[in-house]
């Protein structure tokens, strides 16, 4: 059946189909949604505005706006069932193992009935996972039952205010807004090909996020940011930074949050997340680790000529927000939900099942001999 | 990115990687794993004998054999917080989100820890699904709390035992022995093709598996026999059948169950279940959901030259061992996961991340205007 061979394993550089969400890595432009710069959507626009554009292909105006954000907002409270289901998972679970089964068990709570509803369940998801992620959290590692709403208007101040229980700054809102921001969509990613994979077979969204988020957990994948927050860490100052690198380096360790397999130059992303770790380091009252980031940053390029990609300083922000690190790739996940719904809204529209072919390298024909004729 | 367009929509006759585990409509067989005509297999082992060749390349000897299924039946019970979870998913939920949730819930409390863990891991869920599906179902349906261990040797006759309470005939334990041999493989399909995309990143074994029953949950994949079902409870006759179809066809109505998007000619399966479902329905004492499937078999051939494919004849062959239609596709899961824990095994030995490209077809670069100017 596999009559065309591909060139490249992983199916690198082959279509897979078309897309008018994203452009990554084209000339001219590193990362576009819906034809906006990321860079431009990051300094001029919301999160929620950028759910509104993957979901509807145009950004809201203030009217739309207003709507969409009440709607979010009166969308974020989990069901009993869902609590106690949290409570069940253990402390020392993987928060990815977490998020998975949030997504899941809702699903069967409140199904996406038809196509018709997809927004719906789209946007329930997107309302939902903040509190699906500090629920459990709070609840295995401190005890305490939070309420899952609170006043903040956005997604992302929502999150802090659960995540620390406490109204969170002008200045954490808004780097939570622009990571979500910056985080939400990448085209044909692994995590967004299996949405839309899962979405060829005409399944529902809760099914599609559910398998995307299980291969976001990935390390080829999403946590980035958290083994570059683990890297870090470990260094005492630029200069031991720079001392660190040089053994891993020797020692052919692997340096997360740098290079890319689609960026050549640089990561688009990165300018903007430098700039904001560096004005909450300032807040924070130590910038130690933002001058360490900042050594790696140039350490690796002197000798490598590898850039930081968007996780590198990602690591750092979070830091100084106080997020604890095994929930950085959680955040990524309240994110990409807006890529991964928008996909699948996007390959409903226009479906064929993907059922690729395989070049068949096994055994030749053979017959099943009686079990005490085997060696 | 996407430099090489290709021809058909979906991959279809694209190769996406290479598999040693199975052919599909290669000529002069129909359907192999590892070498072995699916029919051999199915007159000639047992499913676990097919799970061992899957997971290992090599059909067990004896002792082999013996200590495999001592080892499975030693994984069959569940964590009591996993049955807390099944009894919060509500009656009317989806089967395949029970499926989905029970193994996502089943990777928090079990975690892979490790890739060399991964045998261990593919027999827990293999040992387990079938109490995952029949504690939820029975308890949501019946309220009855069942034990989730029986003294059933194989898992389709464990199957049988949990769902209805009884010791199975030795005819209900082969067919359904067959029939999760008949199911367990068929190399890159959606389903296991999004497990692969999920292993790809190196992500875990249960979110791989959970990800591919999102999948297959989609009625253009999985779930053709329970259609199937529900068409042939409609016919009073094999003449109302004829007479029912002409009409179906006439409206343009989709028939499930019969032809495939690959084979050709025949489904090398439906002949092997055809025979089995004629025998249930002698032990039965009324054949006439087998008269009536006989005719739709010829009704199609004769006007469309459609075959029936694997999926016909399993909706009468469960229906005469009393299996409720709902649980015809979680019953799939049960089998297919052999097939997509071996394609999850063989991607790690050889891995690389799936990630292709997209064809860009939106809008054009574009600049965020300010809100109050948005139509």
């Amino acid at each position: 059946m596999a009559d065309k061979k591909l060139s490249g394993a992983g199916l690198r550089g082959q279509s897979a189909g078309e897309t008018k969400l994203c452009t990554v890595g084209k000339s001219g432009s590193g990362l576009t949604y819906c034809g906006y710069d990321v860079s431009d959507l990051a300094d001029n626009a919301t999160f929620e505005e950028v759910a509104y554009l993957l979901f509807n292909g145009e950004l809201p105006n203030q009217a739309q706006l207003d709507a969409y954000i009440a709607e979010l907002k009166g969308m974020r409270d989990l069901p009993e069932d869902l609590k106690s289901v949290l409570k069940l998972i253990p402390k020392d679970a993987h928060p990815m193992d977490v998020m998975r089964t949030g997504a899941s068990f809702l699903g069967n709570l409140e199904p996406e009935v038809d196509f018709a509803d997809q927004n719906r369940a789209a946007n329930r998801l997107l309302a939902a996972f903040p509190a699906i992620m500090t629920y459990w959290y709070r609840y295995s590692h401190e005890g305490v039952e939070i309420a899952c709403t609170t006043e903040e208007d956005s997604i992302g101040g929502h999150f802090l205010a659960l995540l620390t229980g406490k109204t969170p700054s002008e200045l954490h809102r808004k780097v939570m807004d622009v990571s979500l921001i910056l985080y939400a969509e990448h085209e044909f990613n692994a995590s967004t090909f299996t949405a839309r994979v899962c979405a060829s077979t005409l399944s529902d969204l809760f099914s599609c996020i559910t398998g995307a988020i299980g291969s976001l957990r990935g390390p080829l994948h999403g946590g980035a940011n958290e083994a570059a927050m683990e890297m870090i860490q470990k260094f005492s100052s630029p200069e031991d930074a720079k001392i660190q690198m040089a053994g891993m380096l020797e020692r052919k360790e692997k340096i997360m949050g740098f290079g890319h397999a689609i960026y050549r130059e640089s990561d688009p992303r990165n300018v903007i997340i430098k700039k904001w770790s560096k004005l909450l380091s300032e807040e924070y009252g130590d910038s130690s680790l933002y001058d360490i980031s900042v050594a790696c940053e140039e350490y690796m390029w002197d000798t490598k000529k590898l850039f930081c990609n968007a996780d590198f300083f990602h690591a750092s922000a979070y830091f100084f927000m106080g997020i604890p690190t095994k929930l950085f790739t959680p955040i990524f996940v309240c994110s990409r939900l807006t890529g991964w719904a928008a996909h699948v809204m996007e390959q409903r529209d226009n479906n064929r099942i993907i059922r690729p072919s395989a070049d068949y390298t096994g055994s030749e024909p053979r017959s099943v001999n009686p079990i005490a004729e085997r060696g």
